[in-house]
């Protein structure tokens, strides 16, 4: 049995980097505060035992195992080095530590206290964090079941509602609900009313009175509403939840003997103005509103084998720079709000990003470049989601190859320079853009089809005539005419349209821009992911903006206190 | 040509029943203040001749083809007409007799000026207008043809969004335009997003440049974005019209030679806590927030043949019944806002409902026949629409057959007698519920399936024997174990049970109702329309709270001020 990895570094070691107190997701298991990771292969054990006073932000107790962001860092880190660290764990098993309790979902006082944006974030991120839950499950062979030792209430059921099986204790005590509307005036918008239509396919009658049912369903009655799949009585829970682990693990197929690598903690130095990772700068303009990304492309060719790639590990260029984004994507969602507008823009050699991602694409089957994958597919997402414009330039030097070209169909609108920049000593070369087999399934958005399957749908010739471009190096106008780039412009119009759009862009509502964003970028199939993160998770906004919910007499507001919120009654 | 039907009543004629004004969703060709309709078989043109001075609210003026729910009102009640009256119609032509404007969209003032709930539900009801508008394209022959001869700018350009093909005068001055983000702060809400990514398929990139540019696009540019079908000189304009209108109808199946039927105004009487109709009746109880709807079966078995049925016309029973529950849903959603439950109760002859039923979809080919079902599709559609909770109760008495079945899998929640009212005085006999072929198909919901099948999306098999019970009357205990029913309760329960039910239902957030409601109603596939109410809405309601767009800093508040509005820059 080990715990964690031993060389991790405390958690919150770089907020000492800047003065202001900064929400940090890195973190590693021997600094968990709120989860315990056991594992015995093929099944690793997660546990939940929330620290009551290690609430992330001052003014509430994390009571009852409820949760704050600080508690999902930790899940969300537990979820990312199970797959990356631990090959050969097949079943993960979530439970709790606490008597009676599963779970008690978000954290009240927490949602009371912080402001809209945070509340929307939280949520948003709590949702990628079950997403990938699933994603471990559907793609990588690591199945989760859900040993409910105790009451899960509101986002304690929709964390297993994430989860594969559900095994409930039959002990005439715990029982699952999704309470908020009754208590709190909210959603369970932690994917709870999406799973339980599109995953456990619960009735809607049933589900209707489930969702208003404050002290939720036990026993028998939750295995017939589909709500839970077993109900197990606590003489027999033990052995069932161990029988069934084994069970969920026979049919996977990742390599029990297979070494994982461990994901260091990411050298990374924060300054008022600028966060510097290894492969990846970020610099901030306040006054602009502007972040722009610039991702480096590897300096070395890929290394011959599979073993070489091993070895490096987190080292390996495509993993360095994927946890390098995932971070920064979640720093500037957290920790700079007022950013609206991200640049994305690239550096270095085309043909050693093409190299590195072929050699990623032709050995998609080995177990931790399938992982490699699939984490470059889910920061992608997170891509997509981020509530900020997302512009990409293509200009000299750059090298938009292979998975870093989903960068050009993730943003909003992508500006290309055609030629060279006159005025710059030594100028680099013209850009080209290079498609490879990336662009063309293993990276999907969370509606199910690529970027530029969605980004084509109106013309199928152009998803068809863009597969045939693959492997070519592209300069703008081939760019241009394939569809590719939305304004090429010479070196005499960038610097001042760019500057023009940019300003125009900041002009905007922020909130205007949120939700047009939100609906132009998915355009196409809906999935359950899109359900959550498009019509759930809007109206749940909504709802986080109504008196009803937030205001002073809001049922948020006063939970725990003893006073009944008072509502306005009109129905909107 | 021939312009309306002469026998219609002014429009309003109602409103004086009750003190208040309320507003009125029946009107007639003679009485409309906006549009002109004009036939030539087998065209006909819808003219938009908005009167500035006719703005239903005071406070603004219906400038440019400005349109308010009045102007909104009429529109529905053409598009309707056209349907029902003139089967010979099979191109409607929608233009504008201004000079240089189609439409100019919503009026602004009224937006900035009405509180929350009037803007939720003036989208929802010119949202469906829209959407009914391409119903009568895709289901009965009757294709839109938009006559762009001016500039049509926000919900003008989505009103043209919802026709078949859009044609644009090039003159050099006419552009679509969406600006509601860069002028207004809100979404184009009315279908707009959704048509451009999933209807129109513009590129995401054009459509994010497009949705920020206040001027617009025009001419070819316009075509080769793909948002309209073709730019024509103005020279040619009219004969281009002309023609494409008669090409459009060339390929419909609707019959030149049948006679439509009138829709005559409603017999409707509005008291303090009451809606009279003929088959239907509303009561209010206020204190309870609650509206119960009883839809009184027909009096008579069907008439024997098909002639019979066209002579009744709006008289023959699943028309009338159908044009009044329409009608009151419409009214209680604008004229009743803290009303948060409907309950739904039949009275009736269970066979003759049914008989009624067998005969609409034996007859189902029949040009009549078949608007008759769509309009029940349409009407339905509105119920699930309907941000109230719906609850239906299964009485002895009651006659839940065929479409009235329907309103049982509507409902949030459905409870059913078992056995007799003990207590009363020559009691009925126990309630049967009644399925016939209108659940298994022809009046799907918006996610495209029907209710059943959306019911039992977890257990197909249950699909499977509800449609082997076709034709069979259900008494309680039957139609709980077929999954048709929530609960099935005996007569010492129930009085008790129901009013606890909805004593707690009316204890609960409005906004949180609405939300899970939301939600929970639409389990299953998305299509264009649930994007639109689901995604585009519920961010647009969002926005419609947020202080940017409504504060009094807002840019709704402060358009044509001449002050420009202030954001919080914070993204959300």
């Amino acid at each position: 049995m080990i715990s964690g990895t031993a060389e991790q570094q405390p958690a919150g070691a770089a907020r000492a980097a800047t003065p202001e107190k900064i929400l940090d997701f890195q973190t590693s298991p021997v600094c968990y505060q709120h989860w315990k990771l056991s594992i015995t292969p093929p099944v690793a054990r997660l546990t939940m035992d929330v620290d009551e006073s290690g609430g992330i932000f001052p003014g509430y107790e994390l009571k009852l195992n409820s949760y704050d962001i600080g508690v999902d860092i930790e899940l969300n880190d537990a979820v990312q080095r199970l797959r990356f660290e631990h090959p050969e764990v097949k079943t993960v098993i979530i439970t709790s530590a606490k008597w009676n309790m599963f779970c008690a979902g978000a954290n009240i006082r927490m949602l009371g206290g912080t402001n809209h944006g945070h509340k929307v974030n939280f949520c948003k991120f709590t949702n990628e964090t079950r997403n990938s839950i699933e994603d471990a499950s559907t793609y990588s062979g690591q199945r989760y079941l859900c040993a409910l030792n105790g009451t899960a209430a509101g986002g304690g059921f929709e964390l297993a509602l994430a989860c594969d099986y559900l095994i409930l204790i039959d002990d005439n005590n715990a029982a699952v609900s999704l309470p908020e509307v009754p208590l709190l005036a909210v959603l369970p918008g932690t994917g709870g009313l999406t799973r339980l239509t599109d995953k456990r396919m619960v009735r809607r009658d049933y589900a209707d009175i489930f969702c208003t049912l404050e002290e939720g369903i036990k026993g028998q009655r939750a295995v017939d509403w589909r709500l839970v799949d077993e109900a197990v009585p606590g003489s027999k829970f033990a052995d069932r939840i161990e029988a069934k682990a084994l069970e969920m693990a026979s049919s996977s197929d990742r390599p029990a003997a297979a070494q994982g690598i461990t994901l260091h903690p990411l050298q990374r130095r924060i300054t008022a103005d600028a966060i510097h990772y290894v492969s990846l700068n970020v610099t901030i303009d306040r006054a602009r509103a502007i972040a722009t990304l610039t991702l480096n492309g590897p300096e070395q060719a890929p290394v011959a084998d599979l073993d070489a790639v091993i070895a490096q590990g987190d080292e390996w260029w495509l993993l360095k720079i994927c946890r390098e984004l995932d971070d920064a994507l979640l720093h500037l969602r957290f920790n700079e709000p007022a950013i609206g507008t991200l640049i994305f823009k690239t550096a270095g050699d085309l043909e050693k990003v093409r190299a590195h991602d072929d050699f990623l694409n032709s050995h998609a089957d080995h177990w931790l470049l399938r992982e490699i994958r699939l984490y470059w597919k889910r920061t992608l997402k997170r891509l997509d989601l981020t509530s900020r414009t997302l512009f990409a330039f293509v200009e000299p030097g750059s090298c938009y190859a292979g998975v870093l070209a989903e960068l050009l169909f993730a943003a909003d609108r992508t500006y290309m320079l055609e030629g060279q920049f006159a005025d710059t000593e030594d100028p680099a070369p013209p850009a080209n853009i290079l498609l490879t087999e990336s662009s063309f399934g293993p990276c999907p958005m969370s509606n199910g089809i690529s970027r530029l399957e969605t980004r084509f749908l109106g013309e199928p010739h152009s998803y068809q005539q863009a597969r045939a471009l693959i492997g070519q190096p592209l300069e703008a106008r081939k760019a241009e005419a394939a569809g590719l780039v939305t304004v090429v412009m010479d070196d005499l119009d960038w610097q001042d349209e760019i500057r023009i759009m940019l300003e125009e862009r900041a002009s905007f509502s922020p909130d205007a821009l949120t939700g047009m964003e939100a609906n132009l970028r998915f355009a196409g199939p809906e999935t359950m992911e899109t359900r959550i993160f498009g019509r759930l998770t809007a109206w749940q906004n909504w709802i986080f903006q109504r008196p009803n919910a937030v205001g002073d007499r809001g049922a948020l507001k006063l939970y725990g206190t003893g006073n009944k919120p008072e509502y306005d009654k009109t129905r909107i």
